[in-house]
């Protein structure tokens, strides 16, 4: 990766904001949006959950967002003749806008959509190298950005695949959002962290000398099934050198992760006759505080157990947050391992 | 509820124990298991993730466990001529048993099925009362029994129902779960509770000093959603007096739960044409620390969001515990407090 994409800024009908990310210089992104569209939804209302100390985004907006429309009502598709999507462009590489039915929005935070490419039928797993940087591209600056806005707290990429995560849209695409406060599970990590200086570095360590559920890798980082995976088919990717986000990720480094992250989800869906579906989840440090303690690393997860069985998260894992976990980590890293 | 229920223990074929529970003291409860059966499965291994400094329990033999047999198969029904299941008398008012694929087992932990009733095509919601308090004192009895073997943190009484949460027995059962360990939801709630003296006394006086959310109480319970539900429906039962667990409650406060716990239930029945899935979960206090932190209440959820919507666990959730709900807590009360 020999420089970072160009982005254009542009706004939405009803103002939200997009951002295109090209790898070539010469594009036209000016195409403006041509719909009438409502205001954008109210902002979830945050509660706090006092037993757990913890908040709960409460919104009914989000009851009636769009799910799984058919292929020609796609709205991350190019904008083409009589059909305006939310992308006006064309044509595009990689495009970030404001969600429509955001989770959170200014001024208390924020959700983007990321859509990783203009092709409706492809998915992460078969992006191009190149273009796979220009997402890593998009998700550096975006958390860069979303960084620098007043309240939030946490920036978190990720993406849900599959209908059986419950996807709303088919078109490839992840979503950001950008937290008005440190979530839970960061929280409890840091924590831990802050109780044992060096655990991140250890962990990774332990899992490379040990070698038993690594997956792949290259110099500068490795993917492994960790020790106590809570999902059947669960991989982290750490970087080999300790970072606190995406942003903070070299150039080299950001390169040589599309690689090993292609590699992981292409054995993703090699596991069953069908893809398996999976949650992505940036691990990232908080914007504000403990930046020092965090260490980004990438958690991609699957709820699929066996080709026709799902694991549900029933009463000790919903109710206790006790995890069972019916594949063991080694067994699950030899069929990874196996998968092409 | 004058007295307690009679108890019989006995061994199944592989050693596992099952006990009766009877209102009444003349049945015959000496029916022996004929069957032959294999070992019970080996228990599960414990293992450590240092991140979170939370175990998660990893087996592969519960990948083969019954799911949804026929219903002249099913293992929960009384014993009858030609067939024996896992109970061996002819008839029973309710059983608990050691499960025969356990997360937990000696001698750490353990794990037990819960029979609410020999009728298959019954329900929780359905039990008549004096049905209904039996399964409260089996909870009890059980609760008191685990909570003095050697390695047992905590007891977990709880009920997944629908197959929308996974059940793998139509029959009506809930389990309970003998932890070797804290579990990290709870390890949380007493942390906060810790810092808060009087915490749960205070969230239950403002609930049933503000109403409302309220959905159904008595003299010794009520019944609320949360201010911060995280769950679309979601009902938190309290008694008015603090007692760290079902064991610890009177015999008029066991008997007071069971109305207000099925007119609960029939609300969730009544919620949409066909009965809501459900989690029903007991939080205890652990069994040898901070038993003076914990505050008995049952947590009611289920993850239908609408007729035929169901909320997932995607990124938020699963990713980094952050949840969204859509559905205003608010509004899922006057909902159920409509539904019968």
């Amino acid at each position: 990766m020999q420089r970072m994409a160009k982005r254009t800024h542009i706004r939405l009908a009803d103002g939200r904001e997009l951002v295109y990310y090209d790898r070539q210089d010469d594009v036209d992104r000016t195409a403006p949006d041509t719909r009438v569209l409502p205001d954008p939804s109210p902002a979830s209302e945050l509660r706090n959950d006092a037993l757990l100390d913890e908040w709960v985004a409460v919104a009914s907006h989000r009851q009636d967002r769009t799910l799984l429309p058919p292929t020609d009502e796609c709205p991350l598709c190019p904008s083409g003749p009589g059909r305006a999507t939310e992308i006006p462009a064309s044509d595009y590489e990689v495009a970030v806008f404001e969600n429509r039915f955001p989770a959170f929005r200014h001024p208390n935070g924020r959700c983007e959509v990321v859509c990783f490419t203009s092709d409706h039928n492809a998915s992460f797993a078969t992006l191009p190298l190149g273009q796979a940087e220009t997402v890593v591209e998009a998700w550096a600056d975006r958390t860069a950005e979303l960084s620098a806005m007043p309240n939030v707290e946490q920036v978190f990429c990720f993406e849900n695949f599959g209908e059986e995560i419950g996807v709303s849209l088919h078109h490839p695409h992840g979503q950001i959002f950008a937290y008005p406060y440190v979530t839970p599970r960061t929280r409890q990590m840091l924590d831990v962290a802050r109780r044992n200086p060096g655990l991140f570095e250890d962990v990774l360590a332990a899992e490379r000398a040990e070698g038993t559920r690594i997956i792949a890798g290259n110099e500068l980082w490795t993917a492994f099934v960790p020790v106590a995976a809570r999902w059947p088919f669960e991989v982290h990717i750490f970087p080999h050198r300790k970072v606190p986000d995406i942003a903070a990720l070299s150039g080299d480094e950001r390169a040589a992760f599309c690689p090993v992250y292609i590699d992981v989800l292409r054995r993703f869906r090699g596991l069953f006759d069908n893809p398996a579906p999976y949650i992505a989840a940036w691990h990232q440090a908080p914007v504000r505080v403990d930046r020092e303690l965090g260490y980004l690393h990438l958690q991609l997860f699957s709820s699929r157990r066996t080709a026709d069985k799902l694991k549900y998260l029933a009463g000790s894992e919903a109710g206790m947050g006790a995890w069972l976990n019916d594949v063991y980590p080694e067994q699950a890293a030899e069929l990874l391992r196996a998968a092409v």
